[in-house]
């Protein structure tokens, strides 16, 4: 790559900052070793910017960011329930405002078990897959509405809207991961209620299917895919689906690969047109905010994800072989968040 | 109750005949027992009859189906793929059909881990909770339409309804629910980002918890749910959620409490308005159907269900315990659909 990487650095709230701090230290360290220059800009954004400015994203943040080659973000949210939060709602406004602006339509989001990792299913047996989740349409979209508000005749809208177009070029993608694994490819939805969302993407896979004449297609309800989450999770290889299944199916996937504390995962525009955004999967967990207990290894490997989709394969094959080696270590021991940090970055200067 | 009780009887398609038999056979032995009569009315409906008549669910058939006291239903739904069903929809067309039609606004999904069930979670702890799914609204209303279908410039929307009338109803009931068992309420949406139809659903949780000041009241992110789930199931007591929602709830649950195999559930119209209607989670299994190789449980504790809605409490109770005692028992030995109708049957009897 010429030049230096140009990062925008999100720490923001709970959490947030802690694991962000380990993650960059990882990467200094990943880079001291090869040379490569990251330019980082960090931006103050999440609960505690609204609190200090009531700004949540203006114009100039997302020009500023939009400036960058990619982006590492932490976490955000405040305290549930803080009333002065109570009208904010930073989750919309500041991550879904930015993978919205962004045109991150690939939510990538991989999940393995660990050797070493304790799943909660008696047998997790061999898990390895990735969920390319749709990332700007779907009912994310904001389009929805209520009338008579807080009377006993209230109506409250919600609408799903799905393109042809936003949903073959996830499904491509999708393919395309598919080919470069296992060949499997498996179409999460409910096409038998949601029937004219369900039917679009059930019939731009099956056109996209001929395009990649080695991958097998499978389909599953949104329903059943739950159940084969927990038994017999080793069957999937690739999973592609809408926003919100996605949203559901990638924290349940966390939760039987050994814990969201190790759920990686990247907002990404293929088409280069916008910088694509690293964050770990988990929230800002403002309940253990500031006491170094949180887990920064799904920080740490968002860094590999985001190495990877710069191009940088060997410093992100690095990181992602100091985390596993670091991870078969682990005992019962509880190490704070920097030690953590510390040991795997050590492990990559080793 | 005066007079014999009007039972219409839906076996449909697959697996449906099969465990729909061995309920009608525990419900024939607790009743001779007891002395309660039941008229039964049997309905060919599903995609069998389809294929027949062209028919999914006539005028006739529901104003018949609608005469009677309460429904059993065994599955319904063709070979997936079937060209011939193409475009029928038959779970849309007549389950979703008789749900929406008979008001039955409670979907009652109780779930428990029975002794001597194996759990794909290592440690599933002690799981007892019930879902109270809503049954008439959300993104099941089939108010959805697509745009340019078939081309790349295809716009497929689905629309959420949610309306203060209808959430409010199923809160109450669910908090009667709570209030019954271990006082503990969840409300499962995704307000952060539904925030339309979530901000509602949190109001009238609000609200309507007034009523009930011993129970205490939770709120969990569908997402956070299915970690929670998996994680700790015995943290949960009635979770109240909508219709899609509860719908991938309440797969996840019957998996990890040992298998759709035991999953009932209630589609209730409280106000008696209407019958409600009885069935097993799980749906018509094509691929088995026919080999007396389905667990016909769920379909029994459905009849146990059915029971207690009617207000035959002992008849209900004598079902569950005959039921339990045959989970205890078994063993790795496999029976055969009518064996364990029969056993269960025979433990009734005697
Ligand atoms: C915080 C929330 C808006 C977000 C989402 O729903 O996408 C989160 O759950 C995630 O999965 O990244
Ligand atoms: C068959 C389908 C329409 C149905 C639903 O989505 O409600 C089923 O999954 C269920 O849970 O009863």
């Amino acid at each position: 790559m010429p030049g230096p990487v140009k990062l925008a650095v999100i720490p923001g709230d709970g959490i947030g900052p802690e694991v962000v701090a380990e993650a960059v230290k990882v990467l200094d360290a990943v880079t001291a070793a090869s040379g490569t220059v990251f330019e980082k800009t960090w931006f103050s954004l999440g609960a505690t910017r609204f609190l200090e400015t009531g700004d949540v994203l203006t114009a100039e943040d997302l020009a500023s960011i939009s400036a960058h080659d990619a982006i590492l973000l932490g976490a955000v949210g405040g305290v549930p329930g803080d009333p002065r939060l109570k009208d904010a709602n930073i989750e919309r406004g500041l991550l879904l405002g930015l993978r919205f602006a962004l045109d991150h339509y690939v939510n990538l989001r991989p999940t393995r078990v660990y050797p070493g990792v304790p799943s909660p299913l008696a047998d997790a047996g061999d898990v390895d897959f990735v969920v390319v989740r749709e990332g700007t349409e779907g009912p994310y979209v904001g389009n929805g509405g209520a009338i008579r508000r807080g009377t006993p005749h209230e109506v409250a809208n919600e609408v799903s809207v799905n393109t042809a177009f936003g949903v073959e070029r996830v499904v491509r993608f999708a393919f395309a991961q598919a080919a470069q694994r296992r060949n499997k490819l498996t179409l999460v939805h409910k096409t038998n209620v949601l029937t004219f969302a369900g039917g679009m993407w059930q019939r731009i896979v099956n056109d996209v299917a001929a395009e990649f004449p080695t991958v097998t297609v499978d389909y599953l309800h949104v329903d059943a895919a739950t159940i084969f989450l927990v038994t017999d999770p080793a069957r999937f290889d690739v999973i592609v689906t809408d926003n919100l299944f996605g949203d559901i199916l990638t924290d349940l996937a966390g939760a039987i690969s050994g814990g969201i504390g190790l759920a990686a995962s990247g907002n990404i525009n293929p088409d280069g047109a916008f910088p694509s955004m690293f964050e770990p999967v988990h929230g800002s967990a403002p309940d253990i905010a500031g006491q170094q207990k949180a887990d920064p290894t799904a920080a740490i490997l968002s860094v590999a994800l985001l190495l990877e989709h710069l191009g940088l394969a060997e410093e992100s094959a690095a990181v992602t072989t100091a985390v596993t080696a670091d991870i078969a270590l682990r005992d019962s021991r509880v190490r704070s968040t920097s030690e953590i940090g510390d040991a795997i970055a050590r492990a990559i200067g080793a």
